[in-house]
């Protein structure tokens, strides 16, 4: 089954203590179709500018990515300007312009509607919102979000949360979310908040599900050069997502290997800038990665 | 077969922001004794001082540790005074008393000296040293160590690690040690100083094992009432020590084996202050503990 995502393309300039980049492919929706596109076909819903290269779409259709929803506005693209120090974790944002993604207030394709696997990358909970209302009967709504709405649209966010089968949040986010230091209660009552799972990305210490049968802990992928961490979340969602509606299934063992799907894809994501790295692998890269996570991982 | 445990044995005064202790039993080779002593016998070599409560002792005993090697000197206890902050990681130092410690150079009792499973808790590298020179034939050498000896006993440490088959350090040590920020580099350069095995202990967040067949990555039990961290390495040591001494084997299978046991173990050190918790379970309470580890990180 196909994966509907919905979210940001954008163009990123981005500084880390190993390298730079200017105006490079990026935006939440980029990464995570690039990354379910490896499973199945995707479909993408997002807004660019006139100026966006047109070598980055036709990466996009490279990669069979579905960009029918893929709307050209009047205006420049969304840019994104960051900085990493050497922790390469929480980035310093030296300027977002967000051009024509201000205006952004996605109406999906008629043949999008039947979507059985629907990603909210991190947008307005509102939009989000508006969006999962268009989709006719979903089978698995993930959605994620960032601190910038838990502040601002915090009411529309709690509004949106029981209709999500799968909410992604960081470890800071949750403890934001709830004003829970200790993880585990943190994940817990964000639970408790209304969707049916709920996903804590710890980022280089792996991620955790809680779910109403348990709790699943699994560790990062140790990798030996990390380049630029931007997307990482994202394309752990999309390889979450493409693993999945490949399946065709959500049960609570489906739920856990996806998950270490989406760890794997996301080390290809932060071993180069942009998507140079996560663009040019194949499926056998993956598999591949998979069993040394599985060597790593077993006991 | 028996594990030798040599280390401290102090009375600890600690506050975290959930309460506080005053003159507590505690030191590293009280907590990796207890720890050991669920899985086979244990031998332990420590010093104390006249003022040391008897109720101590009698705890020792009646987890059938074998105290001849616990030395009463004339003179008073080593203690430790500490304070954590929410964070519950590094505490503060407030005070440090060696005390009888001061002069500790473990003489080993005749029939400890044929131990196979020995482990050297934090000490002085050159201490550590001595004490294995007394030991005859030993299967399996474990050893811990702190930033003090790593800043200033440098070479004494550098001088042991070759004849060390299980090298215990946290995180900030491997780091400091090698001068490599990078986790995976820093193992791997702490693997080459001569240790067999190099275990990286990453507190609430897991546990690697560098060897030269591969490395291992397991996630910690996620705990909702962290009480005292204080004694969880030394927990997890003593857990991992008696589970390969049970077993009277050391492969990579055992290892990681090991290594989930003395996670298991070191959730009961800080689920209460001192040894309060850990000195009051069974092994069903591991068996049950164990589940729901396999349950927490099985995909």
């Amino acid at each position: 089954m196909s994966v509907l995502v919905v979210g940001s393309v954008a163009l990123d300039t981005i500084k880390t203590p190993l390298g730079s980049v200017k105006d490079a492919l990026g935006g939440s929706a980029t990464y995570s179709s690039v990354s379910a596109s490896f499973f199945g076909s995707v479909r993408l819903v997002a807004v660019i500018g006139k100026d966006f290269p047109s070598e980055h779409i036709n990466l996009l259709e490279k990669k069979r990515i579905d960009t029918k929803g893929l709307v050209i506005e009047n205006g420049k693209t969304f840019r994104w300007q960051g900085e990493y120090g050497w922790d390469l974790s929480n980035p310093r944002t030296i300027a977002t312009h967000l051009n024509v993604f201000a205006e952004f207030d996605p109406k999906l394709p008629k043949d999008y509607r039947d979507s059985k696997f629907v990603f909210l990358a991190n947008i307005d909970p509102d939009i989000q919102d508006r969006v999962l209302r268009q989709v006719a009967r979903p089978k698995l709504v993930a959605c994620d979000t960032m601190n910038y709405w838990i502040d601002n649209k915090r009411k529309a966010l709690l509004k949106l949360l029981p209709k999500i089968d799968v909410f992604l949040i960081n470890e800071s986010e949750a403890r934001e979310l709830t004003g829970e230091t200790n993880l585990l209660l943190a994940g817990r009552k964000v639970l408790k908040l209304g969707p049916k799972n709920v996903i804590v990305k710890k980022g280089e210490h792996g991620v955790l599900l809680f779910t109403n049968k348990g709790i699943f802990s699994t560790p990062a992928f140790i990798l030996e050069s990390v380049f630029d961490p931007t997307g990482a979340g994202d394309t752990f969602a999309g390889g979450f997502m493409g693993y999945l509606a490949k399946l065709g299934k959500c049960d609570q063992a489906s739920l856990r290997k996806a998950i270490v799907y989406g760890c794997v894809m996301a080390t290809f994501a932060v071993e180069d800038f942009s998507l140079r790295k996560l663009s040019s692998i194949n499926f056998g890269s993956i598999k591949k990665r998979l069993r040394q996570y599985k060597k790593l991982t077993t006991f």
